[in-house]
């Protein structure tokens, strides 16, 4: 697995984009905080939303990115009901790939409570098989490149 | 099942109050629209999260609530990327239950995406069996009595 | 939302055909029993892998059925990490609509742990409006009839 | 993050128990496959379920872990209606850290689909501190230490 390439933890000046999410019950686990996978269906949403948010995919079917790896370490509690802002910056720009690093912070913590890497590929929406990032979308990537 | 009391479709006027919360990437399902059962995460939590919000409990897991019954009606498309607000009225108010009826709408929409029903009763936090709602209780929740 | 059938607790002799699911840690919530939203999961997954089972689809995106309406009785506790039965029956078969009754035994019980209502309407895959049930898929669909 | 010990693919003869578990209709997105974060509610029911049949905990409450750190490599497709095995081996045992390492495979298959990490830490179920491994858990664990 790829290393983070900041010492942890980071804080909100680390990340180049945010994007705010609602926590929900049944995030929480027994022990009363979200559980460990919870996170990574903020990393998804958050990456895909600011995606949408300059343009780069209407429908998130139709410009189609895979999954390659992902990883989280958790660093100090939040869970429902806390509010959750998602940090986003790109660590890695490859021919197909996408090496994002998120910070989650907890309501007005300045410190990530959790910080994950989330590795897309873009594919062709016909084959699945990875396609090069087209230009445009590169121009876009670059914005947030940490 | 209980009925709902008053005729689908109905609209944000017909509720009491409103909880806003983010759809994510994983809500949908293959058709690319939300699936049946994250809409019952967005239940339970407009619930709680409207139930802290006039003060009722600071910790879910102190003032306890089971959920006794619930029921949705799905009407028309929503899904990740939306915005969703849950509309909340109570339509039944018991010794010890609360009968919520709920809406969900997508984006600006003003008529309902879906219409759910969610009773919880009220329990003891440590025998976990059904307790009158206290007084305050009761008269905080008549403020979204239908 | 349509009533029931038949009075509660249902037993496992009451359904005609069974699913078995594993519950997840996820599943249970700050309560230490299965969150309310998750045992929806249970229900559209036992109705498509029964679908599967009796040849009725080998791909769930081909043959496709909409979620018109659900609901659910929760009586009595269930959880991480027990097992799970699913019983399925059909109690109304429309045109284009099938209404489930189904029950969630846990472990080695006899009597349901829980009652739900599942609505499915046979949508054409490309106008994705309601279609005719197939004679073929009828015939299959009436094997579970109640 | 830690690397895996060993080059990927691993096979099921890598691993050294295995979990069962069930796949669901809402695992899977838009894109037809198992969402990215549905892999880690298969991680840590796994190793759950594992601490359960050796007798570890009796109650998942009690016997307390966090997680610290997890991660995941998507190698190739899964997703419902597949049947999943879940492997398991430890890579590393700290005072109060264990360190698995895990393998998804899918249906018959032996070569794994996803491969994971999953660090857990044993706290006290009090002060929710780290706490050493007791030795009789120690010994257990020891038996799937890769």
């Amino acid at each position: 697995m790829p290393t983070l390439a900041r010492p942890a933890p980071q804080r909100r000046t680390d990340y180049r984009a945010f994007v705010e999410v609602t926590t929900r019950w049944s995030d929480n686990d027994m022990y009363g905080h979200m559980n460990n996978a919870a996170y990574y269906s903020f990393f998804d949403t958050a990456v895909t939303s600011w995606l949408i948010s300059v343009g780069l995919t209407a429908d998130p079917a139709e410009t189609m990115f895979f999954v390659a790896e992902t990883g989280c370490r958790y660093l100090s509690e939040i869970g429902y009901p806390d509010r959750v802002s998602v940090g986003l910056r790109i660590a890695r720009l490859g021919t197909s790939s996408v090496g994002y690093e998120i910070g989650l912070f907890r309501n007005e913590a300045e410190t990530a409570a959790a910080e994950g890497l989330f590795v897309h590929v873009h594919v062709d929406a016909s084959t699945r098989r990875p396609a090069p990032l087209p230009a445009a979308m590169r121009t876009a990537l670059e914005g947030i490149l940490a």
